[in-house]
């Protein structure tokens, strides 16, 4: 694999991770990740448009302009000749002085760009099966609209999945739906469509910017709106987005048989929709 | 500076830290600062056993015995010469898989040990004099018990006191004061001390262990219940705790002066006899 490092493309053996690198002690820096299909990066302009948006939350200096990480993006699709997959864009805050809670002052900081790149495949098989969820507290900060490297709490939900042989993980904080571990969550109620609220309390998902146009294509009502566990349970289909995986129906969720039991009519609308703005920006 | 690399003591070009290493990009890891004095380590046994703690509450398999951590603690203190100044140690969960949240099993973890030594000197200004502080959200996890590397909310409250031209951060969740942005919040009110209660909103201090011990000495009541905002800014005297720092005094929070403005005789009678403490375990 070639490693993008401190802007040059190089071998693993070549990146030289400071030991006082604020990534390595407080995980002091943010990420994206973004989908390749057909050697095009799906919504890079989202994602890009995100970590600027969580560079600035946190105060953290990227050094670079748009159009620099626009370039970086493409050249490390093209250096690792991914034809579908997805690339890791990572920036840490620095890497120069010895640990202390504090940081420079924005002008003055020296941030690390990090990144990789990995082909993989859709799982497919799940999209047209549906998969099961079980349920988790979410413990984690309330800087979640900040795609930090913070994320204990998300591997930690991510581990109790395995250890039940289950996929994905739906979290619950003071009883109100907020996030898969590492994605968004829908819920269908009579044809119409509810999830939570942007804010400090989720990630603002890119696959969720496409399923507002989707939804909006195909007149299907969206409310950002928050919502139990209860209704969870008891909705018509539960679907998680996220970048890698897309759009995956929820069948069952901490053993409870949701709707039919199998992916329902909004979702494959939904997703057939979703495909059809993948192939607008990657395959034509 | 001699940096501890996977057991062993080498410079700091010979620590290479995988790109692909847990606590870089998930923050999946935990340490521990020790105060050296003396050359000797104050407090070694309670930092190993809450390093050991926090393992188990993140099921991360230290793959090594309490024994084990106690010499390469001494031997990071004698190889860097550290006469007075500190230790940090931290493992990671692990750096030989590609990024994925979810980790190996216990027995299946090969950890990553890291450590270096820094001199340095308490401040003996402050505790004289008393100090600042600020009120600042608590945006942290629930897993606040587990000495974590999610620093980020850490991170962010110490950089809104320097901006303030100020030493101290105390956090508020829902009213309730928390902590302070690396360590506890003791408050008196007529010569009783009040202090949160330990769980998931508050790391399990150090300092605090002994300023139980030296209060029981003392004779004077220590309640650890949850206490507010209010009762911080009405109180009579106002202590911050962390390991480099020891106690010291907060003179003044958010504007408002605390007590008289200055040291009070509890804070004074509570430091002597903790440095007693030190002086029997490093001094005598």
């Amino acid at each position: 694999m070639i490693y993008l490092w401190k802007g040059n493309f190089v071998e693993e053996q070549d990146v030289h991770i400071n030991p006082q690198d604020r990534a390595y002690m407080f995980g002091d820096g943010i990420y994206e990740v973004i989908h390749v299909y057909n050697g095009k990066l799906f919504g890079l302009k989202e994602h890009l448009d995100r970590l600027f948006r969580s560079a600035e939350l946190i105060e953290l200096n990227l050094n670079k302009p748009y159009e620099y990480f626009v370039e970086i993006s493409r050249e490390l699709v093209s250096q690792n000749n991914i034809e579908n997959g997805y690339i890791y864009l990572q920036v840490s805050r620095g890497d120069s002085v010895l640990r202390n809670h504090g940081f420079a002052d924005y002008n003055e900081q020296h941030s690390v760009l990090y990144g990789f790149a990995v082909s993989s495949v859709v799982n497919t098989k799940q999209q047209i099966e549906g998969t099961k969820s079980i349920l988790y507290p979410d413990l984690r900060s309330l800087l979640c609209n900040v795609k930090s490297l913070n994320l204990l709490p998300n591997c930690l939900a991510k581990h109790a999945a395995q250890k039940a042989h289950i996929s994905k993980v739906i979290m619950i904080r003071d009883g109100i739906v907020t996030e898969e571990k590492s994605g968004n969550v829908f819920i269908v109620k009579n044809h119409e469509v509810y999830t939570h609220p942007d804010g400090c309390k989720i990630l603002p998902g890119i696959t969720k910017i496409y399923i507002r146009k989707v939804l909006a294509d195909l007149s299907i009502p969206l409310h950002e709106v928050e919502f139990t566990q209860d209704q969870l349970l008891h909705a018509d289909e539960v679907w998680v987005t996220d970048t890698n995986s897309e759009i995956v129906p929820i069948i069952e969720v901490a053993g409870y048989q949701i709707g039919q039991g199998k992916p329902g009519e909004v979702y494959k609308e939904t997703l057939k929709k979703y495909h059809e703005y993948i192939n607008q920006e990657c395959f034509e």
